[in-house]
């Protein structure tokens, strides 16, 4: 496996509504980032609420330890000078902020997306239920989200393109030499 | 921080009775493997208990989901290649193997010591609130400890000291290539 430079790990942090697009755009990172030769470990939340945050419910507190433990986890991926990718409703501004101080080398990217349009999608089927009122504490709908205030990179999922969001936020990593500069790129 | 040998992270892991010198011996080994420069993280069960485990109880089952999700850090940690050093009494062979199976390069390490000698020892006063019936769950009193049958180590702490039982850990580390032999051992 390759070093990263100065071998200094970094998070990259995906937050955005349910069915925004974050963990596709997380996946297509953690394969870019793989094919690279870096060391990565994709954090999802949902696969995270199937062993780690299991038992959490969907309350603000429960909302805030579930990314309390992803952050601990998603920090020791950075000391140890790997990737960690993190796709994570974390609706709430203070609980993003307690990561980025926890992190450190942290990069929030803001998955932006109208709540009609995420609606829409509804890949799981989980805002047709929540308007039926057959889930409680779902974001967007009987839950609030926090937009971020000063993200590192937004990207909009209704405008552009997956590959183009995943090139913004692979520029961002360039020219932030958190990863090196590929003659592909 | 150096690269271990092949790059290849492993994890070592304590197991044994409540009081037996885990802990102890667990930090002490960190400390060992930070000096020689290495990238080393430290999961003790009762610290994990307060953040990424908590809410966990001591049933049987409780205790097996905290010992799957220290497993699953500390295979990250390997996996990226940096020693995790576990202690946690992890008192169920099944979930000790398990641990075995998800990580891999994985170093059982048996701290061995009479029940009446730790019961003696008590460092945090639990045994006598044990014999009491103030703590129910209680390994070693009111629920079973299963011995490791092939651990990589076995140190006897009523017997040797500290220091001993570190030197046996580090000569393990050394003679199966997990650790770079230096001149001072």
């Amino acid at each position: 496996m390759r070093g990263l430079l100065n071998n200094s790990g970094f998070t990259v942090w995906f937050t955005g509504l349910p069915g925004a697009g974050k963990t596709t755009l997380a996946k297509s990172l953690e394969r870019e980032i793989k094919q690279q030769g870096f060391p990565v470990e994709l954090f999802d939340g949902d696969e995270m609420r199937r062993h780690l945050t299991k038992g959490l419910g969907f309350t603000r507190e429960d909302r805030e330890e579930n990314v309390r433990r992803i952050a601990y986890v998603a920090g020791i991926v950075t000391r140890l000078g790997g990737v960690a990718i993190v796709a994570a409703i974390s609706p709430y501004a203070n609980s993003r902020q307690a990561a980025r101080d926890e992190i450190g080398n942290f990069v929030e990217v803001f998955v932006r997306c109208p709540l009609s349009v995420c609606a829409e999608r509804d890949p799981k089927g989980l805002y047709a239920k929540a308007h039926r009122g057959e889930i409680m504490h779902f974001t967007g709908v009987s839950d609030p989200y926090e937009d971020p205030r000063k993200p590192e990179v937004i990207v909009d999922t209704n405008q552009d393109f997956p590959q183009q969001s995943l090139e913004k936020i692979v520029g961002h990593l360039h020219s932030n030499y958190l990863l090196p500069q590929l003659s592909r790129w």
